[in-house]
C-alpha cells in the first residue's frame, strides 16, 4: 500500500469519528437504503429470507474471537452462566449454511467467530454491523475475546487494550478505498476498558492489565518471529524491535485489533479488545504450552467477559464462583 | 503501511527470486536448522510428535482454497478421480486437533483450507512450506483453487492468473518485516498457467481464460462495493475504478493471490491461481446466485485441476468423462 501514496496525486485522507448518539448502530453507507434486499453472504443470512429484528433485536453484547470452537465453547459457557433453560449442547450455529463464520445466540449475547487476520474480521464486521442495523439493535457493546503473544508479561496474563497500534506503533488503521488510502483512528472506549479492569479485580486466578495491543498483517515475519519459512533478520534485530514495541507501551501482539477498533468506532459501537497471552515473545517464538494449559489460558478472558455481562445484567452475585467452562 | 515508509529513514527493499533448482522446497530461514523441534502450531503438527517424511514425503500436488467444506469436497472428488481404495466419506482431517485449517491427503495430493485474506493464507503457507521442507518433498506443484468476483466476464468463468496485482494494479506484495517494508514479486509460473489453459480446452462446459487477478485487503470498501457497512464513494467512482482495473488487465478480484504468488516464488514452489467468478462486478456487488448455482460454479476449477493432476500422473483417458463431484 506504500509507494502509491508516495506517487499518488490523491492525498491520504484522515477520517473523524461519527456517532449518531441515539445508541443505534450507525451504518455509514447512503446506498443501503435504496437496496430492496441485503444478502449478508458470509453469514448466509438476508433481509428477505430472515426476520432479522425478530432474530437479533434484543442483542446487547456481541463477543467475537478467531476460533469457531472457542466461540462455541464461550456461547455454551454463557448459557450456563446466565442460567438459561435447555441443554447448551443443543445450541445451533445460526450460520450453519456457510463455513466462513459461526454464530451462536445466548439471550442478549451473540458469539461469533471471525477467523484470522484483518481481512477476515473486516468481512465479518461489515456484515455484523449491517445485521445489527437491520435488526434495529440499540446500545450494543462489542468485545473481541482473543489470543495473542505477550511482551514482557507472564504467559496466561490478560491484556485489556487501551489503544490498538500498527506494526510501526502508531494508533491508526489504513484502509484502501478504490485507489486511495484512508487513515482511521484505532482508539477504543476508555470507560469500557476501565469497567473491564474493575471486573478483573474480583477474579484472582490470573493477572489482568491495560496496555497497547500491536496488530500485524502476519504471524511470522510481521511479528519478528525467527521460526517461519522465511526469515531475513537476526535474533538481535528481532529483540531490538520487540523491545522498542514494549517501550512504546505494547504489551501484546495479535492480528485483528486495529480494524476492529476503527470500524466499531466509526459505527458507534462501544468496543473492547481482551486477549490472553499464550507466551512471552521476549523469551521465544514457538507456542510450547500443552493443550490443557492453552485451554485454561483461553478461558481467562471468557471468565472476565462473563462477569462483565452478568454485572451489566445485574445477575452477578459476589458470593458465587464462576462455573467451570 | 504507508506513511511510515514516507517518514522512515529505512529504505524500501526489493527482493529477488531465489531458487535452489534441485526441486526441493526452499526454506529461506537460517534459524530453522538450529531448532531441535518445529511445532507447526496452526496445523497441530510437529517434527517431534509426527513423522512428517512418512506422512507427507510423497506429496506432489498441494491444492489450497479458502473454505474448509470446499477443500474436503475436493479431496473426496480427487479420491474418486484417482480411483483410490476405500470410502472417500471416511477421509480424516489431518489437522483435526485445531480448527484454524483443515487438511486432507489423497495419494500424492494434499488439500488444505486457508481461510479468508492475506494474513490467514500467509500463516498457512509458512507452516505448509516448512512441512514440505521437513518432509523432504520434491517437485511440488501448488495451486490455489478459489472463488472471486469477475470483471467484464460471464459469472461461472474460470480465470487462470498470469500475474497477481495489488489494489493499485501493481504486480507486487508488500511485506512488513520488523519496521521495514519489503516489496516482493507476485509473478506466477508461466509454463504452469499455459499447461492449465491447455487442459481447460478439453473441458467444454465452462469458459476459461488467462488474466491478471487483483488481490485486496478487504471485500467491501477495498473492492469498491456499495453494499458494506461503510461506503464513502458513488457508483460512478466505483465503476471508474473497476473499469481502470479491467483496462489494466484485471479479470477477477480476490483476497489471497499476491502473498500466495510471492511466498511460493521465494520458496521454489511452482504455483498457480485458478479461481471461478461468482458474479460480474461491473453488473453488481451482491452474490445473488442460488446455492445450487454457486455449488456448480465452485466445481469448475476442481474439475480443471483434477484433469491437470490426472494428466501429470498419466491417468487421463480422453474417452472418459469426469465423475460428478
Amino acid at each position: 500500500m506504500t509507494s502509491i501514496v508516495v506517487n499518488s496525486s490523491k492525498p491520504v485522507k484522515t477520517e473523524k469519528k461519527n456517532y449518531t448518539g441515539n445508541g443505534l448502530v450507525y451504518v455509514k453507507n447512503p446506498h443501503l437504503d435504496s437496496m430492496d434486499e441485503d444478502i449478508l453472504y458470509h453469514f448466509d443470512l438476508g433481509t428477505k429470507t430472515h426476520n432479522l429484528p425478530a432474530m437479533f433485536g434484543d442483542i446487547k453484547f456481541v463477543c467475537v474471537g478467531g476460533s469457531a470452537n472457542r466461540m462455541k465453547a464461550f456461547a455454551q459457557f454463557m448459557h450456563k452462566e446466565l442460567g438459561l433453560k435447555g441443554d447448551e449442547k443443543d445450541m445451533e450455529d445460526i450460520c450453519a449454511g456457510t463455513d466462513r463464520y459461526c454464530m451462536y445466540k445466548v439471550g442478549p449475547v451473540l458469539s461469533i467467530s471471525h477467523g484470522m487476520g484483518i481481512p477476515s474480521i473486516s468481512i465479518m464486521l461489515h456484515e455484523l454491523i449491517k445485521l445489527l442495523h437491520h435488526a434495529k439493535c440499540c446500545d450494543v457493546t462489542i468485545i473481541r475475546i482473543g489470543t495473542s503473544g505477550g511482551l514482557g508479561i507472564e504467559p496466561g496474563s490478560v491484556v485489556i487494550t487501551d489503544t490498538a497500534v500498527d506494526s510501526f506503533f502508531k494508533p491508526r488503521f489504513e484502509q484502501v478505498i478504490l485507489d486511495r488510502v484512508v487513515v482511521r483512528s484505532t482508539e477504543l472506549d476508555k470507560d469500557l476498558a476501565e469497567e473491564l479492569l474493575e471486573c478483573s479485580k474480583e477474579i484472582k486466578d490470573f493477572p489482568t492489565l491495560v496496555g497497547h495491543t500491536m496488530c500485524t498483517y502476519d504471524f511470522y515475519e510481521g511479528q519478528g518471529r525467527l521460526d517461519g519459512a522465511l526469515c531475513s533478520f537476526s535474533n538481535e534485530k528481532k529483540l531490538d524491535y520487540l523491545r522498542r514495541a514494549y517501550n512504546a507501551g505494547v504489551r501484546n501482539i495479535e492480528m485483528e485489533s486495529t480494524v476492529f477498533a476503527a470500524m466499531c468506532r466509526l459505527c458507534g459501537l462501544k468496543a473492547a479488545v481482551v486477549c490472553v497471552t499464550l507466551l512471552n515473545r521476549l523469551h521465544g517464538d514457538q507456542i510450547r504450552a500443552s493443550h490443557e494449559v492453552l485451554l485454561e489460558y483461553q478461558q481467562q478472558p471468557q471468565k472476565l467477559i462473563s462477569m462483565f455481562i452478568k454485572k451489566r445484567l445485574r445477575l452477578w452475585n459476589p458470593e458465587e464462583s464462576l462455573s467451570s467452562i
